[in-house]
């Protein structure tokens, strides 16, 4: 080659955008050889984009503001930190403080608003299951509508002559339907579900000035009080994110929740498969992507009905196999086993496999790159929802309706069936996939961890009180394309139960949890200390358990406020030896979750890294000034480890206020005498 | 000097931030002769810190995208525009599209968020006013009450005893007030008001499905629609913000408008004047400065009080000069006839006169470097809204509640009477000052353009007809850093009036006009065309019409469904030949104010730049495809003069499609015959 060519060569190179190194960006082997199978093909995928493009380092740390357009306004935080006063300032003058706490508070808005509007679908369709306006939905969980009703003060029983009754059933969904749909908008009151709290929470709250007045409100107060010139104390501004935060947590996501147990049945104790492994090269392969079950509900009854096995197999294909991703993923493994076919930041590789005849999409967390990607291969990509449509022109609309939810589904498995025989590529299916045992939640751990002649969660608290388990973390949240995928997840997690902390886990960290195998009751006796595997395997429970989606973690709320109810671990949320975790976090989502978790009382810990590092005072407001007032408080620690570590600490520091720190070091003790005996 | 030490006073003249140069940051006199002042004291103003700081050249142009962790993502548009295909996309694919539109409507939803707020509050007090439950306000005025009762379906009359009887005034407050809360959250339904715009109108937004179903829901729904991973579809994004603005437009600030003028009057003409020339160096200043009339009726009310002007002249002042900011200026002045202090970017200035002994803000527009100053002067700065502190410890702040309005006002005055002697630095106001006469509304276009004996906008509808007048235009808006203060405003408005075109103004635009002399019944001769002078001479308003503040705009749209109703021009709001105008905007509620105008039929120009020019297609979208949708479109035009002849351009189009450009050459004709004659 001559010179001139090899020097064009090398600027083509130079030119081309810098593509990921797959180990560096997984740990997961099924997604390391996808990724590197879509470079073979010329795809990008989101590794590759996070290569090419860095992220803007002042908006990453939270410092720059865009709110009226004399900016955007950037206040970069000098290299070595502010000496002396801290002078920077926008063109309003509003000062790094203002900006950041601003820009908080907006993702709260943002992350409150999606799981609150989800909420709200989902008692739109209890509505229609509660006037008989639809054949699709109806009341599958009555003790479940019956617990609900009373939460939301909905009498359910009558007198009838001196004599109290059992109130009808059908009256008690209609009336509890409406008082739920009212918690978005009613004009005077308070969040009928706060009072779920443990007392002295909800008393804190109400002294705070933080009860929220209905779900919408808040947020859109959020909206007004970040505008150009309203609220400029970081401290009054955050005090508004509490307050929406806690419309989401105990309000939007917590109905949420709450009506779809009603509707689709509470989860219990499933097991299922987890990664890229469970799509089938000789069946029909269905994605359900995204986060609300109401239409995933009915394509999971569809795809499993005769009638469309049948016509599958007409086709030539052996059967139909449904898979999922992000939370739409969790929704129908809870309920029916479905198996788990990737995390947030897999769902291009998906398509990638070849093998996907459908990938059908809700709203969240859908990269609208799958549109460019499903444009290289067969797959119909089919978006669903009103509100969520995509701009490129590949993309199939078929919008769902509760109404005519069947037929919608029908057509949907129909599509994907009719695709099997357009299959063009190559197919390459990743074989790695684990099995994972998911479905928990406040009934099933009071049944499973709990005795029958004794308290609720006594053996629980039993156990947290002896030592055996140290504490409990709620590890959640996203993926995110800055790190290492699911390494962040994994790491944390392994780390805590080696160290006898019982995990809780939704979203994708559960998901990450399961391609692991750490969502299996085999995983104590591998993975756990001492303590947590003695219970483990006394119960038969895996270390980790799979409490659902991104709305569900409000059953760790609830989770953790029957813990406080069961005696023995202090009055409030506040003095449980607990902490929170989101090692991957990428959402706003996740920023209402943390948020919410830290002002029900819960150390929150986040990697990756958060944007408040460019206003130390606000940041230092909600890392440390917070716990004077909450009992809970933020954190931010990248390395995985050490993530865990500062967890494990606060559990000791509660573990000690509580006076139950010695029981840990007997149980430590007896173990390790016990271990001395066995070698 | 020798050159180490010239060196060295260079460097620092390097280092010392850029200042302004005054004749270049504004065209008004006062403000000129006071940002020199600030600069001669070493005090910084928004005037200087726009020269120091650039904005974000990405984000200005509306392709810069936080809405997840994985980012802030920027895509930059390439000089010289996109060759090709446009393969810009953010980590998870989102296109340049997404990404402004996503922005676009998330500023729609601050804008909206920030109006509706306030109408909220506004809702708030008519309700402790219809329940008595305050002594501070009453219904003053019943007229507005029956029409705002009628448009809320609240009956106004009772059948007694067959015999039709007019309904006990209490009562129809009451169910008013519980209708009007009712608007924000309502499970059911859709906004009451839509019905108020031409029928044809709110059949194109019912087949385009853009009727609000309550305020605050649109607004939670473009935060869902914009998070991470939902709508990714420009066209379905901007929608959302269709239904949104509209929401506020024919919702919040048009509930907010209508109960102000129940509780504190429906505004008529009146003569004032304006610029920082009304303060006076021997009064006690008192400076207003915000949105919510709320509190500062009442300040108005206390320092118009023989006991507080007995207890400033005890302080040894002369008296109590009340002056106004931005749009809490505007709603004193048009009930009160209160002197307008300042525009939005003036507000440094009216303390660096010196003579300020208080400034009062309530909400929006609120610079937080007005709490810098006021440390370099006497001035006592308060704030009085729950939702809008300052973190500077030099604020106080009063917590202002309409249960004790009276007290938390005279606690006000009186701090202000008592600061009156501490006055430190020379005194420097200002001599400038111009006349001006405001408060019109529909109402009273109706009364002084109207005929008693034929329909109540003939007159004016005849005069459009007939040529004289050739269009009407709403000029609004803010002021910018980014441009020569009250440059685009004056030179807009006076091309305008120039060319027949009659101006209606609000908010800050119209804080301009006042200062510049255009509010005045004499400016007709001096400015306007000939038509349009024959026609303001004729019946003595002036050539500019001040309707109030920024949520008044809903009065423009009110008056121009009154001008469709009075029949010649059309059917619909689309079909007059009216456009709106933006030239100095900065915030969020500019652009929620722009696009209910555009949704309703409006041609709308925009000045100093759009979020919008790095997204060529959704800009494209919104400019131009938008008309055909709902018969209005955006525009952006930055020199000032051109902006003025798009208008007209529209303006005549429409002419020409009703069919009523001949009569104009025929007036113009007319005028010049004459002119030939007189000459």
């Amino acid at each position: 080659m001559a010179d001139e060519e090899k020097k064009a060569v090398a600027a083509k190179a130079d030119k081309a955008p810098k593509l990921a190194d797959p180990i560096k960006a997984s740990i997961d082997p099924a997604t390391q050889q996808m990724i590197a199978r879509a470079q073979e093909l010329g795809i990008d995928t989101v590794f590759d984009r996070a290569e090419a493009m860095k992220p803007c380092a002042i908006g990453a740390t939270g410092i720059c503001c865009k709110n009226c357009s004399m900016g955007p306004c950037r206040l970069p935080l000098p290299k070595g930190g502010i000496v002396g006063e801290d002078t920077r300032k926008g063109l309003c003058g509003a000062t790094p403080n203002t900006i950041a706490a601003r820009n908080f508070i907006r993702m709260i808005a943002g992350g409150a608003s999606a799981h609150s509007d989800h909420g709200r679908s989902v008692a739109e369709v209890f509505m229609s299951a509660a006037r008989k306006e639809t054949d699709a939905y109806q009341i599958k969980d009555t003790q479940k509508l019956l617990a609900v009703a009373e939460a939301l003060d909905v009498a359910t029983t009558v007198e009838v002559d001196g004599e109290t009754k059992a109130r009808d059933m059908d009256e008690i969904a209609l009336e509890t339907a409406e008082k739920a749909l009212n918690e978005w908008g009613k004009s005077e009151g308070e969040l009928l579900y706060l009072k779920r709290a443990p007392k002295p929470r909800y008393e804190l709250w109400k002294k705070m000035g933080v009860l929220p007045r209905n779900i919408d409100r808040e947020i859109v107060e959020i909206m007004h009080r970040t505008h150009m010139g309203v609220d400029q104390d970081y401290r009054n501004l955050i005090k508004q994110g509490t307050r929406a935060a806690l419309a989401d947590g105990w309000g939007g996501s917590m109905l949420a929740t709450d009506l779809q147990d009603i509707v689709f049945g509470t989860p219990s104790p499933i097991q299922s498969e987890a990664n890229l492994g469970i799509m089938k090269e000789d069946h029909v392969n269905i994605i359900v992507h995204g986060h609300e079950p109401v239409l995933s509900e009915i394509v999971v009854a569809v795809a499993q009905s005769p009638e469309m096995l049948d016509y599958a197999k007409k086709k030539g294909a052996k059967g139909i196999q449904l898979g999922g991703i992000c939370c739409t993923a969790n929704e129908i493994l809870q309920r029916h086993g479905i198996p788990t076919a990737a995390t947030f930041l897999q769902q291009e590789l998906a398509i990638i496999t070849g093998a996907c005849d459908a990938m059908v999409v809700d709203i969240q967390c859908i990269f609208q790159n799958l549109a460019n990607v499903a444009k290289c291969f067969h797959t119909k990509l089919i978006t669903t929802h009103p509100i969520a449509k995509m701009e490129q022109d590949n993309v199939i609309h078929i919008e769902f309706d509760e109404h005519h939810a069947l037929d919608d589904a029908k057509k949907i498995v129909k599509m994907a069936i009719d695709n099997f025989e357009n299959r063009k590529t190559e197919v390459m299916i990743p074989r790695h996939k684990a099995a994972q045992v998911a479905g928990f939640g406040v009934e099933s751990i009071e049944y499973h961890l709990g005795g029958s002649f004794r308290g609720t969660f006594y053996t629980l608290n039993d156990n947290i009180i002896n030592g055996r388990i140290r504490g409990v973390a709620g590890v959640v949240g996203c993926n995110n394309a800055r790190t290492r995928h699911n390494e962040g997840h994994i790491t944390v997690v392994k780390e805590l139960i080696k160290n006898d902390v019982l995990v809780l886990t939704t979203g994708c960290n559960a998901i990450a949890c399961a391609m692991e195998g750490l969502l299996t009751p085999e995983a104590a006796g591998v993975y756990c200390g001492p303590g947590l595997t003695e219970v483990c395997e006394t119960v038969g429970i895996p270390p980790v358990l799979h409490l659902g989606s991104c709305v569900d973690n409000s059953r760790i709320l609830l989770a953790a406020t029957e813990v406080v109810k069961a005696g023995g671990l202090g009055n409030d949320l506040s003095d449980l030896p607990v902490a929170g975790s989101a090692p991957e976090w990428m959402s706003e989502k996740a920023i209402s979750i943390g948020h919410y978790f830290v002002a029900s009382g819960v150390y929150t810990v986040f990697g990756v890294g958060l944007p408040v590092e460019g206003a130390p005072v606000f940041q230092n407001y909600i890392f440390n000034e917070f716990e004077k007032l909450y009992g809970g408080m933020w954190d931010l620690e990248i390395d995985p480890i050490k993530h865990a570590h500062k967890m494990i600490a606060h559990i000791d520091k509660k573990r000690k206020a509580l006076g139950i720190d010695k029981a840990r070091e007997r149980v430590l003790m007896d173990m390790a005498d016990r271990q001395a005996l066995e070698a």
